[in-house]
């Protein structure tokens, strides 16, 4: 019997943060019994005067906001971090807690209430990137921000309260967990090959060809060898650039033309507004130069079987490990096998 | 203006992982208009013949349960992890993979169909905990086993597909991610001090006295400095052992006790079967002595503002960083504040 990873449970190193996941291909067979999620209810209207989001509406602080046409941001009602707090540190033996400061912002991706990225036309989301860039730009130049989120909370399944499409950015004076490790590791391979970790690894996937959904002239979106949500996948620019403001104009576009591809592709999936989380993982911004960073937007999506069960990631994945039951082999053929015309729009 | 951690944004260090989670109090005034779960149906009968963790049903793997009176384990019929793979490696540059072996248990903490931890008796618990030792001892020492990992998942919000009070035990050949950093964190301090970080944490948080929620004459349940979860807790004995199975009788018994009153108190909480990862953190069976390891007991429940507002662990938290909205020191003051009657019990 010789190791097939399409069917021998096994783990998986994700280079990027030097952890592994646990790969149980045969479990994909297992019954489910548990919980069906709701599928979101598909009359959304394309203005609604009850949201806070829309262009015009009033807002849980008192404000109003403008009749914007475009992406519009503003900073959070209910942010999690703010920039008017104390320097604070406890140094107490084994208790340690300091201070944050940021500030955290909410992006509405359209004046429409009713559509989302893959309902969008490309200059449209195009817009929203450019604005990304920008707020990226302001934030990071703030001399206390070291660090700045993007990232889109899509679906109710995934705590997104409001259907008008938007994203959120928080940026703050730490480098969070998740982009330390990220640092650490793209910092260590720089160091040792002068290349982006990232570089090696899109040469490594195009020689492969089993895990890329599609390519445009400046982007690869593929399925990461190391994946742990189901259909989890990555849009990263063919050239090592630290952050998204580094874009040429033409990269911004075939940016947003992959954004709109890819999650077409998930919504015609299950034919369901696919929820996910997703986010961009860029250079901090501490005014150093970071030649190891190679900016790239990831995709976490909870659908495992079909639009109303889930992946998990409970108990053993809690307490001990990322596991996942299909091969990330399998997810990238079942996303490059679908159609690039959303379903809504008819046949495909 | 001074830093208060009931008021002001800030990060906390857990010691055990080395890793921060961001506090965020003045956020939990945020209003909630997101999905609801669903609060489980209370009509549970003690015997259900469609159950395949009934005593005397038929399994899917077509074999029957024994007419079990006590706890009963069996190796899981749809196991993530096998004892029959090849061994087998990818070494290709970014592409890294291992085969993972592994023995995948269930375990039924009753017979009674509609029991959970916190509606039986003490005794019955002691002898879940005295089963978990026993499959502790027995997986352990296989030499292709080098961790063990003991959890329940309760709750269909927690991805729980049958009601039927049960456990899982995964263990395998590599020490899993959570664990490893543990190990490593529990090993540093113990060089440097010669006292498990758990001990002289105890000492601290007993001194403190803002998260412990009670005590008995061997275990400390409390709200970690660190918790992330919104009601996170952790159950640690008061003397430091390596795994659960250096407990004494009195001290299996005592577990059993501090595992009832918590589960008792959660349940009370919002008058619902509380829902929650949980599981035991202690020594890898890797055949090494271990005394930097001091065992305990993690409970990771999502829920956040009531019995169907759970909290999101989405987009920044999973993107970046753990988020929290409530201080540990105001759940472990409404924890403290409940009764040790269950709810179902009548007044309290
Ligand atoms: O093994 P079960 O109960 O079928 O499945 C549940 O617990 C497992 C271990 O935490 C998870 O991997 C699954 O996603 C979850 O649904
Ligand atoms: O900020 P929102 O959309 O109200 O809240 C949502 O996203 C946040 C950031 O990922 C999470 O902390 C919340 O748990 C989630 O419900």
């Amino acid at each position: 019997m010789a190791f097939d990873v399409s069917e021998h449970s096994h783990r998986r190193y994700n280079p990027l943060t030097g952890e592994w996941v646990q790969v149980s291909p045969h479990r994909s067979k297992r019954p489910w019994q548990g919980q069906q999620e709701k599928t979101e209810g598909e009359s959304i209207p394309p203005y609604d005067p009850t949201c806070y989001l829309c262009p015009g509406n009033k807002r849980s602080n008192g404000e109003h906001n403008p009749t914007y046409t475009g992406p519009f941001a503003f900073t959070n009602d209910f942010s999690a971090i703010v920039e008017d707090v104390p320097e604070g540190t406890i140094d107490d033996g084994l208790f340690q807690a300091k201070t944050e400061k940021g500030i955290c912002r909410v992006i509405c991706f359209s004046p429409r209430h009713d559509l989302t990225i893959p309902e969008m036309e490309v200059d449209h989301i195009a817009a929203v990137v450019r604005l990304w860039q920008d707020e990226y730009a302001t934030l990071g130049s703030k001399p206390f921000v070291n660090h700045v989120q993007i990232f889109e909370n899509k679906g109710t399944v995934m705590g997104c309260s409001n259907p008008h499409p938007h994203g959120q950015i928080w940026s703050q004076a730490s480098v969070p967990v998740e982009p330390s490790k990220k640092q650490q590791h793209q910092a260590a391979y720089f160091e040792q090959h002068g290349r982006t970790l990232l570089s090696d690894y899109l040469q490594q996937e195009q020689r492969a060809a089993q895990r890329i959904v599609f390519e445009n002239d400046h982007f690869v979106a593929l399925v990461p060898f190391w994946a742990t949500w189901p259909f989890e996948t990555m849009i990263v620019p063919k050239r090592a650039m630290a952050a998204i403001t580094e874009m040429t104009p033409a990269e911004t576009n075939a940016f947003a033309d992959a954004y709109k591809r890819l999650t077409t592709r998930y919504d015609n999936l299950f034919s369901v507004s696919f929820p996910y989380s997703a986010g961009i993982h860029q250079a901090p911004t501490d005014g150093k130069a970071h030649p190891e960073w190679h900016w790239h937007m990831v995709f976490y999506p909870p659908l495992l079987r079909s639009a109303t069960v889930k992946k998990f990631m409970v108990g053993y994945e809690m307490l001990a490990n990322p596991q996942r039951d299909i091969t990330p082999e399998s997810s990238a053929e079942r996303l490059r096998s679908l159609s690039e015309v959303h379903y809504k729009k008819g046949k495909y």
